[in-house]
């Protein structure tokens, strides 16, 4: 799994406290360092739209269909997904959940699987089938890429319900190295999100 | 593939009618059958929000996860989807396109594909792999069930997209039934859509 | 001020627990007075998408601008609005906020002013002003019209934020009166949100 | 009216070619200018999803909240509005519409009036009444300030409702000047829009 930044509303954090201080007029309070409590205090009083000012894009590859079908279910997002119409998959990869790599068995299982699967796959090919019907046999387990576009406020809602606990490893993985970007890129934005490491998990004391 | 109404806004052109007037307060004009009027001018002059007070809930199975992935990316809809998390998928039915079905020779590279997914799920489990790890074998052709809610205006676009030849066939033949169905429920809101029998498509003059 | 229900999703509870065991296939639990139990359920652990599937419409008459300005605010609503570009504002009526009546002095300013901008309208309007234009002078205390429909899911959150003492007066108790005649209409799904008769405030330990 | 740009996605139309690539991995075809062919096709054949991983952000100021109620309608955009109740208006400005100003007559009525909204707001102001309840005088004549944010497509989406000729005066005008801008800003998204100087109007083959 890779995520990497593609964009990001530069000064993201200033804009942020420019549009704000909109409601209030209250321009003459924003000097050099002042947008980290102006924005400390709109998250704590749970005035979160402003957030929605700040935009940032990020390309995921190396994730498997399962975690882009939860994903794509975050409708305040925008997506743009690798085709399995449109692409061939011939020669696709694919990822493998850890508690089954980490058992011979399961492992070896798996393997084979994914090789007939690609083996089927380019035999109804050869016979024919288009993209778009041969690829009723690709597994979860294949290979996607996927850009994900958010506003500031959408992408804490995101890790909130997508680095709990409750939420599966692989979508929690991640969703926690975008938060761990954002905490570089808007520090004060994604503050309150307290990382485990030991869990891999991450919470907020104000949920939006 | 099955598509059944579940629910929908009672009198719901009515509605629309009793809706739309507000802005105009033009209830004088509202006589025993004059929702019809009004719809057809709304929709021709382009005013669809006042289609978006009627709401439609319909309950789809036995489509694949392939049709799933492309219709919760209609992010104006509301969905419930089975989880391959939290069900166990080990006796799973799921879909044929028609091409492969059409060919013996890719029919049964197919079927035989489909018990070896199966089996290999069955084994993944046996050796104390979670569902939500064990799917990850599951084909894109496993059958899934889904409700959809959405108010007539997305419906509409939905159709749009959706029942446009670009559209793979599953998911044209999905929203051709749903399309029938409301061609029945709400006949003004969607009689501008003419459908094609032969290509299994339907248009409309006043897309949104 | 007057709140009326235009329609709603017939059974909405039975609607809401019919779509929501979709995910968990756990039709066999659906029994005669199951809905009360499993909605519970999903509110209490946060699945709050499943009650996207069950919509109403209100008519909300003889409040101010003031009010709807901030209710169009919440985006995942359906509005159609009493226009005061295509309708004739000449006979207006207006609100006056409870603090302004209440002083005699405050009360003879405020219906003074309206009555003066009734006259100033009506004498543009005979300077052959159009209406879009001659509405500049209207106060934002003119009564307005306005049709909302939302998904309970959205109009939950609508009371989180309008009932909460923090919202304007106007606007908290329509709201109270739509949670009201919620309570009627879907009981468990808002019995979580408790009235405070002597503030004219709700509030629920589940806010979305 | 002022309409300033305050923040935009940087390269917004590399960053729209690259993600759109993605779709169809054709990263290969991505060359130094290669990105106005892109954007041209995915416009012309509708594929306007892709447009929305560009953001972009306006302070909007000296309009009036005649045109903000029409503004904040439009509910994919993004808003921080100028608070009547947070924020004194005892000397506000305001709009006065061109066909008002153009007859001395009902220049000057116009003129009259606002002063006298002007000193009931401050006499209420000074028999203890609130802001809150105060700006119940106010004329939507007033002046507002708000902060749009929006993602290309929806903006585009905007410019077709609001620069069509039917959208009145002064929102055609601020959505005119944004188009302006961002005809600098990323001029093959906004190419097809054809401004009529005449009628200050503008129009687009592709509406979306």
């Amino acid at each position: 799994m890779q995520v990497r930044l593609l964009a990001i509303t530069p000064n993201p954090e200033k804009i942020i406290e420019q549009a704000g201080r909109t409601c209030y007029q209250s321009y003459a309070s924003a000097t050099r360092d002042s947008e980290s409590n102006f924005i400390r205090r709109i998250i704590t009083n749970g005035h979160h739209s402003v957030l929605e000012h700040a935009y940032v894009t990020f390309r995921i590859t190396g994730v498997s269909r399962t975690l882009t079908h939860q994903l794509v279910r975050h409708r305040l997002c925008s997506f743009s997904q690798r085709s399995q119409r449109y692409v061939n998959e011939a020669s696709f990869n694919y990822v493998m959940p850890q508690p089954i790599a980490d058992n011979p068995q399961t492992y070896r299982l798996f393997e084979k699987f994914m090789s007939e699967a690609k083996d089927v796959h380019r035999k109804l090919q050869q016979l024919s089938i288009k993209n778009e019907d041969a690829r009723f046999v690709l597994p979860n387990a294949v290979q996607t890429e996927i850009v994900l576009s958010a506003n500031f406020r959408e992408l804490r809602h995101v890790f909130c319900v997508r680095c709990h606990k409750r939420a599966q490893y692989e979508i929690r993985c991640c969703c926690l190295t975008m938060l761990r970007i954002m905490k570089e890129e808007a520090p004060t934005v994604f503050e309150d999100f307290v990382i485990d490491e030991e869990t891999s998990t991450a919470q907020t004391p104000f949920p939006s």
